[in-house]
């Protein structure tokens, strides 16, 4: 029997950057995977193929030039699946190797198998053919969620579906109804818009996105709006129907609401909440508890209710994105193995891959004044940079908030192109606590959209001086 | 005769920041344009027209997106100069209105004219209408330069021209010799290498873009002979003959190398060197002196040889770039009014819109090996990122160069997509003297480019543990 000093369940972000942190530490470390591919849902099911699909949608529409060569600028007017699949198959080959040769590299075994606790430190793995028992001193549970799927909502994977299952249509859908207007519900839908694809949002709070500083959220409604999306708002779906046959037969899918409307469309994403897997992994035979939702809760140090199994990434809920669950599960391991590290979670950045994209780190405008935090915006339109123009973003903003009395960054908002990048000149800023006054005094290449930043900070400090 | 606190000579972006910073200053404050258009070669035929061009490229194309969709996607097959330059057009529009609204909110009087020095606080304006005198106390040439023509050259601007006639061809030649491997030669090879045009650049010394670490120098020159280009370094032309009647006859021009090389191409861009526009200011009657290309030589604060004359932008030389241009059009409004400003010009960054991208900030390793300051280099390929796969970058890389002893950053190199907005991540890292552990313990979107830093960062750590 094999004996560690970590084994780490998912090799998902949040278990690869764990095994990979504690191999660096000279630890001994294994990453068990159940599936036949390495990368969890981040690589095969979620982040990456949603933003192939995405990239794919924006170049192949003409969407990303349109700005410059006009609204009805295509490049390709009747997009098939296949067009767009090609590009996510194409990278996740790519991010598969790259994740193997990474575990290689660092000496972290790869063990494929189902894992199953059967004490304090067995596990047992099962595979088709032989099955393996590993031991270890300390665990990490990173197994991720997966869709949850409720049994009112009649799936069946062409016409009612998760987004476990869009990316394995045969077709598009002319119309889409998407239930849930989190992050995934609002990328995809947003993705399908770009496509053309006819698309009506329906969300139970009064805001997409509901973390969002409310006038991004407001400028972002707005441009799924002027993308041609329904949005229903403040709105509970209460049934949800499916004519019999699936696509090819034309049928179609109905969502009665609460408010007594009826939507109809050919076909429905449901992206309302995910799920744990927790409860296939025996852990009841070690003690550890789990939600209703089979997800774990953790303490700072990301130790479950036993101290020696840690968890970290999606299954342990909010915010439920790769890049913190990478810095989870590096974390957790530094705390593990006693290691020395630095951690910054109030400059952990939000990205949200929807058209336009967005981003931001440190405090809402919200936020700011339920702390009673006095602060000024400094705001920067994408259309009066050089660089906005040559991309023909007419959309994109960057909102700085400013201490008014110290001047201090104390969060950055930003959406339109790249603002995932642009999001981390900010957040460096932030980290070593920069006055507003850095960004005026600071050069920036010309023609970029870093020159927001500029922008923004004369357009707050003129602000400042007439308060 | 209007009376001013500063005169600025020339639209372009030293005189537009400078002239908006005196307003900001509460001085009465104007700037004269002699062309018909604001904003100078930046906006009308240097910076923002050859993005222009190039952005129009890159997409029609294909090339932006071949990495992903396959060496053979195009997204146009007969691009025409007119499909380049509609786009150019869009944007220098866009620019005139966006400086002159800057201009007017800011109180900013924008005179035209051509300016001539009558004494040292007088300028005649003179313009086919009336002309004009006007006073100032202090004055800011900013009229930046135009390339330079020498006798020896044929231009006939069909055949033979420079940059400043490239963007008024009226179709692609078939085959184009660039002389000069500056920032202007280098950009617009690449360009017309992206659109099929079979490119010979001539350099006289061993590298493009001598200012380069030279490690992205030869990946640089690697990734434009792999585009295609023939680069002729270390070579010298002698002479350039023109066959008679111009592109329409099929004619074809000859470059004839001092080691005796001859090269034939359709057309001939001449890229050596640019010139002030001084004389025609009669700056001799103030007593102003400049050098044999028209070039003002000043002091730190930007002071010409005349203490009250300052001046900023490419009028003064190297690095001839908008970014810092307007940056010295800023200090030197600020050391003439006595504002106090800050200023870190160790963290200018150089930016370089060729194909692929190429941004700098700080020391370079030769720079650092000459200093004796002993340092280790952290590499990052984009192929590594998921963001450089989705994007097809199978070519751009982040180094970091990190003191051996202290860890501190002393630069950044960075060659690929979107180099000249990222390389700002680390030029503000840099402001506030970062170690690299800082990118370690960073969290950053994913999947984003900007994920380079960390990569790079364990890089650069991992090799570091071994010294």
């Amino acid at each position: 029997m094999r004996h560690f000093d970590l084994a780490v369940i998912g090799t998902g972000p949040a278990g690869q950057r764990a095994a990979i942190q504690a191999a660096k530490l000279g630890k001994r470390v294994c990453v068990i995977e159940r599936s036949r591919v390495v990368g969890g849902a981040d690589t095969n099911t979620g982040t990456i193929p949603s933003k192939a699909l995405r990239e794919a949608a924006l170049h192949l529409t003409g969407t990303s030039m349109r700005g410059i060569f006009g609204d009805n600028y295509r490049v390709k007017r009747n997009i098939t699946i296949s067009d767009l699949i090609s590009v996510s198959q194409h990278v996740i080959r790519r991010e598969w190797s790259v994740i193997q040769d990474a575990f290689e590299r660092n000496g972290v075994e790869l063990v494929w198998g189902r894992a199953r606790f059967g004490d304090n430190n067995l596990l047992h793995i099962e595979r088709e053919e032989e099955s393996e028992r590993l031991s270890a001193e300390r665990f990490l549970i990173a197994v991720g969620t997966r869709p949850a799927r409720p049994e009112e909502v009649p799936f069946d994977n062409l016409s009612v579906f998760t987004s476990d299952e869009l990316l394995k249509l045969e077709r598009l859908p002319k119309s889409l109804i998407v239930v849930g207007g989190g992050v995934i519900g609002t990328e995809y839908a947003c993705i399908m818009a770009t496509l053309w694809v006819k698309v009506t949002l329906i969300e139970g709070r009064p805001h997409v996105l509901g973390f969002l500083d409310e006038e991004i959220a407001e400028a972002f409604q707005y441009h799924m709006r002027q993308h041609g999306m329904t949005l229903r708002l403040g709105e509970k779906v209460s049934k949800i129907e499916r004519a019999p046959g699936g696509l090819e037969n034309g049928a179609h899918v109905t969502a009665m609401l609460e408010s007594g409307k009826k939507l109809q469309a050919e076909a429905l994403l449901y992206a309302v909440g995910r799920q744990g897997v927790c409860a296939k992994l025996d852990v009841d035979k070690v003690g550890l508890k789990f939600d209703d939702r089979e997800r774990l809760k953790v303490n700072a140090q990301y130790q479950t209710n036993v101290p020696h199994i840690y968890a970290a990434g999606d299954v342990i809920g909010f915010p439920a994105l790769a890049s913190t669950a990478m810095e989870q599960g590096r974390l957790a391991v530094c705390h593990m193995f006693g290691a020395p590290t630095q951690s910054m979670p109030h400059l952990y950045p939000l990205g949200i891959y929807a058209v336009p994209e967005i981003s931001m780190v440190g405090k809402t405008e919200e936020q700011l004044t339920e702390d009673a935090v006095p602060y000024e915006a400094g705001v920067a339109q994408n259309r009066e940079l050089a660089r906005g123009q040559l991309l023909g973003d007419e959309t994109g903003m960057l909102k700085l908030l400013i201490h008014q009395d110290t001047h201090e960054i104390l969060g950055v908002q930003c959406i339109g192109t790249g603002a995932t990048e642009l999001i981390h000149i900010g957040q460096v800023a932030m980290a070593f606590k920069a006055n507003v006054e850095f960004f005026v005094d600071n050069v920036f290449n010309h023609p970029t959209l870093a020159e927001a930043y500029k922008v923004a900070a004369h357009n707050g400090l003129n602000k400042l001086r007439h308060v």
